[in-house]
């Protein structure tokens, strides 16, 4: 089959790999219906040093069920079904409180033999703990906002859920990225009353606007933190969503939050460098978030998109073949589009 | 009267000051029965540089009203109250939300012409906000099990309830402090069922088996950590209660804490240094706590106190006059006393 390989920096290629076997019985065959490229496969493609042992991309796809092992119980050929971004088994103890990220037996995408999401196919381990059976054809109209359950719907949602977004809440999301718009409808779906967006990319705070942002702040450094207190009668916003994993987002986030308040980082950090200081610490500011158990979120977010209250597949604004797919790490790079869809 | 005043590292005297005067309609004046030394000032006893303008010192008190403002309704002359260690005027938003330690009006002993609580008298702003009144006469015996109300039990508290100690819950304090010893009784109170002290003085992590900790684990660093995996069953600690405030206690909290769980430190940092790393975050860890709102907690932990079920006086181990503070202090900085009593 055809698959995503990183060479290096700016050097993603498509190339014959070896078709995905059953390898153990509780694994599925899955044909890749629709993928995606992700904001954090931008970090390597910027900065991986060249090897000859090119890494697997892509952690996030759909499709249809091929063929299960013999212990396999939940699928059979032909479920049409989503892959969360990290597999799990989901019944060692981490995955039965819900953080399959955690999982004893889990993993990543397109490491150790593991296939990886842009491809035409993938090898999924523990199936039965892994994919979530989604209601629907391989020609829904609905596939494009089922895949953002594979990483950045619920990556925005656990941001939300781990600050405690409730009704009334001041929320700042910082970052008008993939998450962060997903982040906005999440805080809007868990009630939050104020919803400001940090941005400066018109056309992905439009959306925003359109997901639930009651406000958009522009401007960064001081003069942002000065615009949301501003907007938060002086005192900041309840919760922070940090959706872009850059320690300048983290010190702004510690610059709009409120005395008592809880930042949530969902980006994943490029820096172990966190600026929580002495100050912050009589503030009473805590500091929460992680990777997404996207695993945990899909069932509970699902029906949203089913009865189309949630469209979180707007923010793909462009699609390529999979052997273009280096035109769409390129567009995404440059910030011509926002998140690219990716068809085998 | 007489109060302490710190000139320098290791220069502490007690001398005469003026004696304190209503100055605000909502001003109390107590004469202090008992006070006592704290942990944290112990930081500027180590390091403060000469200076001409002492510091006064203190924020721990219980005392007798002798005096009210003219807008003070909750109490008169005669009554025995205690203070919490920031004084607050209750009313503000933060106040309300139990965040007095944020109060828009409030403030800390000792600056701004405000008295310290080692002393003979104190002036108290916002008494009605800041001052609770004691079921108690000035000669009750359980005056020192009332006092650990104005900082360390509800500091000790403050780091079970921000962590979200739970009942099941296995708990982790680092710290065999007045604050860590106080820290263990909360996790009990609140139901924890495994409770690992971290501790090196026999005499204090003793105590700390009377209050409550299962388990006492001596060993720092790594085989600190090690040993605290174990008794958990390989997987850490649910939720840590990090009661120094030195960078090499939030190390070890991060070592024992389990994936998914809580750090909540109430020890006041001495570094903005946080050890907070990128496999911290995707081993979703949520760092909290922060200076201690004691007012919010006085109310609800006194009961305890007051029916024996708590007997957080038991830290104190020496009691000094206050001409004897000083001696006071070297005793604690040299560990030889836990925490002092001060009678003025």
């Amino acid at each position: 089959m055809r698959a995503t390989l990183l060479y290096a920096a700016d050097d993603v290629r498509v190339e014959d790999v070896a078709d995905p076997k059953i390898q153990n019985p509780t694994d599925a065959v899955v044909r890749i219906v629709l993928s995606c490229i992700c904001g954090s496969d931008l970090w390597p493609y910027k900065s991986l040093p060249p090897s000859d042992q090119p890494r697997r991309m892509g952690h996030e796809f759909l499709g249809v069920v091929e063929e299960t092992g013999s212990e396999v119980r939940g699928f059979e050929p032909g479920d049409v079904v989503v892959a969360p971004f990290v597999w799990a088994d989901n019944t060692c103890v981490y995955c039965r409180e819900g953080l399959q990220t955690s999982c004893l037996n889990g993993g990543g995408w397109g490491v150790n033999g593991v296939d990886g999401g842009q491809g035409q196919a993938a090898r999924v381990p523990y199936a039965d703990g892994t994919l979530v059976k989604l209601p629907v054809g391989e020609d829904s109209e609905l596939l494009p906002d089922l895949l953002t359950l594979s990483d950045i719907l619920c990556t925005g949602y656990h941001a939300a859920r781990t600050a405690g977004v409730e009704g009334g809440d001041s929320v700042a999301v910082i970052g008008d990225g993939a998450v962060g718009l997903a982040a906005v409808m999440s805080a809007k779906l868990l009630g939050a009353e104020r919803i400001v967006l940090m941005g400066r990319h018109t056309q992905r705070t439009d959306l925003g606007r359109d997901f639930g942002a009651t406000d958009v702040v522009a401007e960064r450094g001081d003069e942002g933190i000065a615009k949301v207190r501003e907007l938060t009668g002086g005192e900041g916003a309840h919760k922070v969503l940090e959706c872009v994993g850059l320690k300048d987002a983290l010190v702004q986030s510690f610059g709009v939050v409120r005395d008592g308040g809880t930042i949530s980082r969902v980006g994943v950090p490029q820096s172990a460098d966190v600026p929580f200081g002495v100050g912050d610490f009589m503030r009473n500011i805590t500091l929460t978030g992680g990777v997404a158990p996207a695993r945990a979120y899909i069932e509970e977010l699902m029906p949203h998109i089913l009865s189309g209250a949630l469209r979180p597949g707007r923010v793909f604004d462009r699609t390529v073949a999979l052997d273009d797919i280096s035109d769409g790490y390129r567009a995404m790079n440059d910030r011509e589009a926002l998140k690219v869809l990716v068809r085998p």
